[in-house]
């Protein structure tokens, strides 16, 4: 199920990121998108995905380039298809634009996100860094790319669009025996050879299953609430992607993600809140 | 300049923040508050404050009790006196109220928030913790209450409303000698013994001094995005509360923060990112 011999190349047929988000204008502030049938977990769009479709259009609204925090609440999930997006600027300052966007599909609403864009300087360096937390992460020719199924049987049909793979000492639950840890780790990389910018950094925080995995078998973990921050222009290459869960209570759990790039770079962090059959 | 001998009963006197999170409905959906004084760092209201008065909203305008998950952003910082928050319920389902709220102060939009709620099981109880960050806190009674004014001369009245104490370790800046570990901990009591709750946990996630205080010595730290997830019913009693920084780049930092109640049980989490004047 799980095959270590999938490589890069063989999914370059797929899609491209910049396609799949692409925008266009049909009145001022106004968008018109196609989401991806391929871009989905069960048939529902991956919730990175849409933040990263509402991205695209807060800085095509705002006067700046790079989404620099975002944070989205998931109303309802929309059909692969047509959708539309309303900006709002709620601010637009010299230093930041502060955006409101919604992404509607027929008289539904899906996703609000509320953005701050700015600019990421390319020369920027760390000032400071508490380091953690530190992983020591398995090659990404050595870890063990995800097929678009899960353990139960779900089809993901994202994963034969991007190519996403898992740390060998984290596939426990693809044996049946999770190690209780709710951490995963791997890599990520986009088709096409793309690189990630900003926009594609909304989607990597949400793009690696749910780090329950390793806790519990379950059925969907619908995110209700995602937040992102990204701090630098991720540099060319796969990126290191480390999800970990906190607490389940409730029926309820809470994820952080932490993203690094090719130079070992913090270029974005994330945390959500997703409902799960647990607790 | 810090004081341990200082007693929460000293400052009983000061105001209730039951009281400084009053709203009173004037259109449907539309309500008045005022922005308190004394809830103020150097004459600016205080974030978590602010959200929490958005809380008190999305409670009244939803059909559910509790707020569950919170992300406002940060516009222009109103001046203490009267605001209106405008609130409109963007979905509400069966088992969750998913709101937006803006708070405005004259023609200026200062925060907007989307916010879930639902209902919290009293009974609920943990199915899974990863345990971490896991901390040894300083009894309440040995830690040190911190004073209205900070080490740089910045009046932080709020000081005065809650009793914030903060760990004897980790007070290194008050001495002109951070530890560079970027991190706080401590306790938190709201005035007239008055218990919190998921709207009070809001102010509580922001309460903490930031946690560069153990960086380096700089002016205002403006919170630009705020998350914020309660987790359960907080128990009676002063919360632990852990703020601690991840990566200072570009002139901003993030910060996550963990709220544990007095039965240890963790009942809010948060992340912020924040301008700064180093990096």
């Amino acid at each position: 199920m799980l095959d270590g011999t999938a490589v890069l190349d063989e999914r370059v047929a797929g899609t491209l990121f910049s396609e799949v988000t692409a925008i266009t204008e049909t009145a001022p502030g106004t968008y018109s998108a196609e989401v991806h049938p391929n871009w989905t977990i069960g048939g529902k769009p991956n919730g990175g995905y849409l933040l990263a479709l509402l991205g695209r259009a807060a800085t095509t609204v705002g006067h700046h380039t790079h989404v620099l925090a975002t944070s989205a609440h998931y109303l309802s999930a929309p059909q692969p298809g047509s959708v539309v997006i309303h900006t709002e600027l709620l601010r637009g300052g010299r230093s930041a634009s502060q955006v409101r966007a919604t992404l509607v599909q027929g008289e539904t609403r899906c996703v609000e996100a509320l953005l701050t864009a700015g600019e990421l300087d390319p020369d920027a360096q760390p000032y400071w860094s508490a380091g953690v937390p530190a992983r020591d992460f398995v090659d990404f020719d050595k870890s063990v790319r995800v097929p678009p199924q899960t353990p139960v049987g779900i089809e993901v049909l994202i994963m034969d669009e991007v190519d996403l793979r898992l740390d060998p000492t984290v596939l426990n639950f693809a044996f049946g025996a999770p190690s209780g840890a709710g951490e995963l780790r791997g890599w990520l990389a986009l088709g096409g050879n793309e690189d990630f910018d900003p926009c594609s950094l909304l989607f990597a925080v949400d793009a690696f299953p749910p780090a329950t995995f390793e806790i519990a078998s379950t059925g969907w973990v619908p995110t209700l609430e995602l937040t992102a921050y990204v701090r630098a222009l991720p540099a060319p290459g796969p990126l290191k992607v480390l999800q970990q869960a906190q607490l389940i209570e409730g029926q309820k759990v809470d994820e952080a993600c932490f993203v690094w790039d090719s130079r070992g770079r913090l270029v974005a962090q994330a945390t959500q809140l997703a409902g799960i059959r647990l607790g």
